[in-house]
């Protein structure tokens, strides 16, 4: 089978993750071209990785009938005008997440991609962890019975610069909206309700510029499930990515990746390394993994495991969390519509 | 130092524990006599620790002035009643938790304490356990610097009888109370605000008796750090009884206790045989450790390590738990008042 | 039925923790005297439980028909002499390990047992520990099919006073002699050779007065298993007491007992305290346990659950090991005859 | 700078797996040709990796100018003469563990080397692997002390076809040969003396091919440390390879390698999947690691890791190792010679 010519947009960090996994770790897949508005760093990506079209203005590359399918890792304000676009011109898009951050332009784009007929995958990476599958596969093959608690534990090493902050979208959209679909992935089922307490607790400055740092979910399956989700944005120890289910049958909890297992006992107690210390290292398979299923997708036509609206629910989630935030009061997700968060 | 002499009120289950404890493994105390509203049951369990004096009615022990302290294990409603005939009669009260089901009941029980001037002690155990005394030990030593998050997870092996449930004053009385405490003990703080989801997810029966078996409450310390504690009435695996800190300096976990450490590899996995059952087991020697702390506070005038404030607070806590799944919203302690829950 | 009077032999270190149990840890037995050569020592520890017979002569307690059975804990070269004595006088015989350090004495006091038809039971404690208790019901239950190897992992924290390693035997008889007795309870089998690696790695000291400090036994059982047992005499982080066996159908392996199960990460690693320091702490339990199996023994008639024979092959193997090191050669246990280690 | 060519020879399945690591995840390296007996071997494996020269006559590949380096993956038998002929055609030589099963090939193999110039790494990957990478560097930073015990147990998963057993050279020359590298490695220290017992407990027909199939190594340091080595053909739970270290300022211990993490507690016990099956998945990382230290050593003139004494001083040991067996006695290293095994 011909190998699926790939668009690089946007080479910036983790335009770049995508660039290497494409040459050589996912079979099926060529990276074709690559674009960034910055030509120069769209021609430093093209050479680091021997791929011959580097071009500082994408349209030319949905012009391009050699391209079947773009990774979309452009900033996330533009993610859904270039998602409609790429439908238009008939190509495939991977698509960094969030798709947007308001309701409006996620439909918009949807829109475009059911009407187009293009296959479109978000890009929730976390998905495809070995843990985090493994835990998925627990709960569909009954190993705890029936699903009564989800536990999430989700803490970056260290926070962003403020800069970050201020267009980060908040918390919720940023850093949570990865464990809500995370919660939404090992439930195999809808939130109705959510309730946030959360707080500026690690840096003054954060909560200054209108956000939170630190802050715990409590939602409600339709099931009758509780979920909880706890988010910092500084853990000292490194990445904090965790989980435990609770159900009828037993119990599934995973444990943070290490660099090694080495134990050291001393005449000052039992210890071992840290964990590894952010996504990159954490995570680094999972990007690949994500990748081979949306081309296995394309190629083959099995169902895309990261769905246009897998990717507008947890925005919706984020929007509900501000709110409960800001009124103190559980909130419903039916009481999120595209006209305001 | 002459030993003290403890009475004993209660012969059931709990009362069990500390006869066996108050013969020979507490130095300092001496298990006196016993009594039991079934004279039958206090003579079966005088015999069998060699006690001397076994009564029917209490009330001739609170009259013997060899009787230095009692150890109050009667049936709940009775407590608060017994506590102030007792302080009344100068004889120091242990008490098992909790002190009664209302705040009326308990400030009068607390005033008659307060008028005698003798010790009270509330059978919160759990904080003798060694686990969670590390875990304190840490939030007091800094090792985990500002303390920002608890998450307590405590399961019950199985539910009790419906007739048990029905009487037991609901699942944040009966067993959340011992939770509420802990965390009071693990944060050195105090609770403003709290918010609860729960249901029937175990059995059916459970709500049909206007009770709940599952509950997750998310509380907010004057610190501004956030709680959150997990009960289930059901664990298949056993007594499921964690805590997880985390602070500005680092995380502390604690994980189950086990009655080996033997781990098997076979060609099916790698595992371990379950941890201990119930709460005889696992904190068996925490309920050893109370009655020591609390023999000292007599004999040494160190402060008792749980007050009958200790007591108060989290009955106050699962009132307010109480309202908040009845109105469905956060409820703050300081709506909760003697006159009504 | 009637507790059995036992006399404490010995009111030193390992007498004191069998007076302890003795006093309410041990159901059908009750402390009935004790005899120590320094008659104060015997008062003291009689007045710490309340014993009302304290002696400097044992003698008067074996010629005491109330006293049913012995807990012998004198110095190690006067077992054998008082084994026989005991024996003679129809007192059951409790005898701390080892009976004694050359095989003619151990023969004579078995002979003597045998001749009186009492129980003797060793004190091979460990034998009683859940951990190792497990790894056997492992090995019976067939959980990892055919034994193939075990490992025994088993260091002192610190080495013992000079003056102490003069008279103890060397390694092999006081140290290793538990793991000796451990390696054929594990394996349920006898050890036909052995091989030995030591030196005195530790503190040259313990080397100028003729022992070693660091061991590796290589073993081969007569089903064709083989085993190695590792002793030190320090370990700076603690007590090192694990084993791990293999088999044709899986492996098992025991852990270090720990105080506590925090677990504390950090900036600089994740950790938790050390295991216990030594065999108090460590083997608490299973002292009272052996003396539970030794009343049930002799109120039931149960079989002795570490026999005389158990007693004397561990001496083989100390001899066998000691003439390995010396001779630097594998040796065969029907090497050694009473008449010589 | 430009990368280096590597001409593969054999393209077997340890070729196959360097064939991968070459194409793409070692920069400064390209697989520039490939080398088989099978020509259509060669061809396959070239077009798998886009590579251009596929020949069944590695001679004609050690003629071309443009290969600067080989990676021998050819049978062991014929690794002696190839590093011979390679190193007078001025190729520098990766080459697979081990050179050869004499030590006259060995040296001869050696002599050619040095008297080129050219650089020779022998492919014992393990060094690379993580775990043990950070128990050597324990050892070197002192964080246990002085070393005085290394324990390595390493198992494979189920026995190779006993068409191989026949020609492997025996269970030292072909499995050990791994552990006698490793434990040089984590000791920086040489062999003195060993003493090896052994067996065919797995498979009576390893037995009548005479080979063992289970086997402990005990040895000796110059140090005076002392190393265990245990080995199986077969763990029913899959490829067990782990280290214990022990010295006079702690311990360090490694783990298995698993492929997630998670922990399942359900009403039979508490257990999580097993470990990987073999070296492809549990040393995959290593072999990469390996190759990229070998460019490293040609590009910038780095100490090669793994020298050719390091390739010979195993084979010297899997020598006395079976001459330990035969003889049923302790082998000085200093007893093999050239001259026979």
């Amino acid at each position: 089978m011909e190998p699926i010519n790939i668009a690089l947009l946007g080479a910036g960090r983790i335009g770049q993750v995508h660039a290497a996994n494409l040459s050589g770790r996912v079979a099926g897949a060529r990276l074709y071209a690559i674009a960034d508005v910055s030509g120069e760093a769209a021609q430093r990506c093209a050479q680091q990785y021997g791929v011959a079209i580097a071009v500082d203005d994408y349209q030319r590359l949905l012009a391009d009938p050699q391209v079947h399918a773009i990774a979309l890792c452009t900033s996330t304000d533009t993610h859904a005008r270039i998602i409609t676009e790429a439908a238009q011109a008939g190509k495939h898009i991977f698509c960094e997440k969030p798709i947007a951050q308001t309701l409006e332009s996620i439909d918009l784009a949807l829109t475009a991609v059911e009407a187009a007929g293009v296959t479109l995958q978000i890009g929730f990476n976390r998905r495809f962890d070995a843990n985090f599958r493994r835990a998925r596969a627990a709960v569909v093959n009954g190993e705890i019975g029936r699903l009564e608690r989800i536990h999430i534990i989700s803490r970056d090493p260290a926070p962003p610069p403020i800069s970050y902050v201020r267009v980060s979208g908040g918390l919720f959209l940023d850093m949570t909206i990865h464990d809500f679909d995370m919660i939404r992935f090992l439930a195999g089922d809808e939130v109705e309700e959510l309730f946030v307490m959360a707080d500026a607790l690690v840096d003054p400055a954060i909560g200054a510029a209108g956000d939170v740092d630190t802050a715990v979910i409590m939602l409600r399956f339709k099931s009758g499930a509780i979920g909880t989700i706890e988010n910092s944005r500084r853990a000292v120890y490194g990445y904090d990515q965790r989980v435990e289910l609770f159900g009828s049958g037993g119990a599934l909890r995973t444990e943070n990746q290490y660099p090694n297992s080495a134990l050291i006992s001393d005449a000052q107690g039992v210890r071992r390394d840290l964990p590894y210390y952010f996504f990159l290292e954490r995570y680094g398979e999972s990007f690949a993994e994500e990748v081979r299923a949306f081309v296995m997708a394309i190629q083959q036509g099995t169902p895309v495991p990261v769905t246009g609206w897998d990717g507008r629910v947890p925005v919706v989630m984020a929007l509900a969390a501000a709110r409960s935030l800001r009124e103190r009061r559980p909130v419903r997700l039916d009481e999120i519509h595209s006209s305001g968060g």
